[in-house]
């Protein structure tokens, strides 16, 4: 199964969190499961925050390349269109909430859960969810909107 | 004049966003500029979102590595403390938010402002703004509590 952030078109496949052609990313990858999102993300032992715990920023990056990639697969699903095919839907974030609700521990796997709230034709806003084994570790709400048009052009 | 982050003690130095020690972590540095703290940083070229413009996950790790060391700049003034005396300040994430006001041109050097909305004794909600040039790109609100018991014992 290809991961939904494979689905981007090149030129929106550069990210530094979920791109698949960024060699310095994270390459944050989800997939369906049934009515969630789910992304699996073991971070590397230098992705430490407090040692023995994984930093915040990584956490954050989890939630939003997660949530952005559930959007895109929703907006797809609400069409009846299959990933891949065109027009091609992309989505960026307006606003993140991400809730530190323990610390995560560093060194295992970590489960993202990604769902969708609400979702209108441009902007959905995705729950996201990261737990480490049976402990639920972080809650977050991500508004995410199709790419605008002000990224579209590029500014150089 | 030496970053916030270079006061912390070697054991929480490590974090990959703001640790000194951290040979992969992204080196945030903030310094004192009034009743400001400010950092300055330039995301890298992979440091990408949509071609042109910085990824959301970078900017959501300059706001909290940011706010932290603010909070814990502050917590030393109001002991009226120097940064690096005992016991040490070290603050860590409970919640973050986030809002992406416009796009950030990927480029030019970032401007990260940092100020101490409310503080009690552990904890502090700190608001960040960034700015690319005259461009206010990003505003964020960190709620930030010394590092806690649970996270001064190691699980390992």
């Amino acid at each position: 199964m290809k991961a939904i952030q494979h689905y981007y078109p090149d030129e929106w496949a550069q990210c530094f969190g979920c791109g698949r052609l960024n060699e310095r990313g994270h390459h944050i990858e989800s997939y369906w499961e049934g009515n969630e999102a789910v992304a699996r993300f073991t971070p590397r032992p230098y992705h430490v925050a407090i040692p023995g715990f994984v930093n915040g920023g990584i956490l954050a990056s989890l939630v939003d390349c997660h949530a952005t990639g559930t959007a895109a697969a929703a907006a797809y699903r609400a069409e009846g269109r299959e990933m891949g095919t065109l027009p091609a839907h992309r989505f960026v974030t307006a606003s993140l909430r991400v809730d530190y609700l323990k610390p995560t521990p560093l060194g295992p796997e970590l489960l993202v859960r990604g769902r969708v709230r609400t979702a209108t034709a441009r902007k959905s806003v995705i729950e996201v969810t990261i737990s480490a084994g049976d402990a639920e570790t972080v809650r977050g709400e991500v508004v995410c909107v199709e790419v605008p048009e002000s990224m579209r052009s590029r500014p150089t």
